[in-house]
């Protein structure tokens, strides 16, 4: 029996309850989870998602000193008095390695709380794309790729990255099983793309989120949301202790 | 200013008010909006879509014995004591021409139905896509292209239509602009598939919609489904009187 792989476009495409049992990837590619791999990728302990600002500044007060980082961004940009703002780039070995970083953000981390009623819940990407793929194959359950998208619209950006990964796991396991076509548009989509790097960029440039992106001046963010396979870890949440760590 | 369009991959994607001012195009590749189009392009004189099999009996009991038949599928096959199935290839200028036909699909008709609130309602395929492209071209209301899904489930081939037409708009009119990257990822997917013809049966056979056609013995229909731009004719929903003509 081919494993169940379901791409779900937006976060409100499917009622909470729908992920128990199964593996969720949340996947908000510019640039939540991209992000949230690379703090990982460079020593961060762990990192906190909050669903809003005043959540995040109660939850570092309550850390000691010294050892927490207030990251995310509300508009695209860093958040007053916040350490850092939502750009992988900024998440050096030098700025977060041993802090616990606690993070909030417009869509990505929205995403992450509604997925918590999954057995499992990873933080995809296109950097990490292979991790993820071999860590979902190394599981059995059903796999739920939850796209963050933007303000409850579906991002182009977010959903070739799912197709990425339904790819990547499909060379690892072989055909896979889905309710609907989602999972085979974004698999399309990411075929298509992946001819060249130049059309990867390009999709990414002209997604909503990469063309905010674009005028905001993160234009190197792009680019290193599609350096595919770049880092080689897996993300995890675990939702009883609210943080974010590298299994 | 570019055109809006916008591409709803489901009915349930959008309130139906949200239509209102503007010009919807239904899509349901396979079969209903195709078989709908091969009618009126064979001298049916007009189609009346109703949303269930006892509306359509009394509809149909209502009309002059002679002018009327009955069409449609519950499964994807011929309902009990009705004329036609839901097969373009049924509907030929022998069986059709002058007739009235009452037709009720499980997920077409329903994409009808639910539009009726935009200004103007057309009935999209692949067969007559630079026809639709054309009339959109022609007005200037804000466009939705409505993907009739299966059973609440987004469907690829109701996608890769819905790409056609937005590519052939664009060929037309230029740049359009979305409120997200619906629009984006059909235009994407029909790019990497009209590549060749062989790829969009392809894909046509690996949607949802259209295994269920192969497993049936339809294969005939997803063949006839991707003739594009073989039917110059334009087919228009008119809610007042309930049904769908030639325009």
């Amino acid at each position: 029996m081919p494993r169940e792989v379901h791409v779900h476009l937006l976060p409100n495409h499917f009622e909470p309850d729908a992920l128990r049992g199964g593996i969720a990837v949340v996947i908000d590619l510019l640039r939540a989870t991209t992000t949230i791999v690379a703090a990982l990728a460079h020593g961060a302990r762990c990192v906190l998602p909050c669903g809003d600002v005043e959540t995040a500044r109660r939850a570092a007060a309550s850390l000691p000193v010294g050892s927490v980082l207030l990251g995310g961004e509300r508009g695209g940009v860093r958040i007053e008095g916040f350490d850092l703002d939502n750009s992988p780039a900024a998440y050096t070995s030098e700025r977060v390695a041993g802090k616990t970083i606690v993070f909030t953000t417009t869509n990505g981390t929205a995403a992450l709380l509604r997925s918590r009623e999954a057995a499992r819940v990873l933080v995809g990407s296109l950097v990490n794309r292979r991790a993820v793929a071999r860590a979902i194959a190394a599981d059995d359950r059903p796999v739920h790729l939850v796209c963050a998208g933007t303000e409850g619209r579906v991002t182009a950006e977010d959903v070739v990255a799912a197709g990425a990964i339904v790819a990547e796991l499909e060379v690892i396991l072989g055909k896979t099983t889905s309710a609907g076509d989602t999972a085979l548009l974004a698999k399309e989509l990411w075929t298509a793309e992946s001819t060249t790097g130049e059309r990867l960029l390009s999709i990414l440039r002209r997604s909503r989120g990469g063309s905010n992106l674009v005028e905001l001046g993160f234009d190197r963010d792009i680019e290193f949301a599609a350096r595919v396979d770049a880092i080689d870890l897996v993300a995890e949440y675990f939702p009883p202790t609210d943080d974010v760590r590298a299994i």
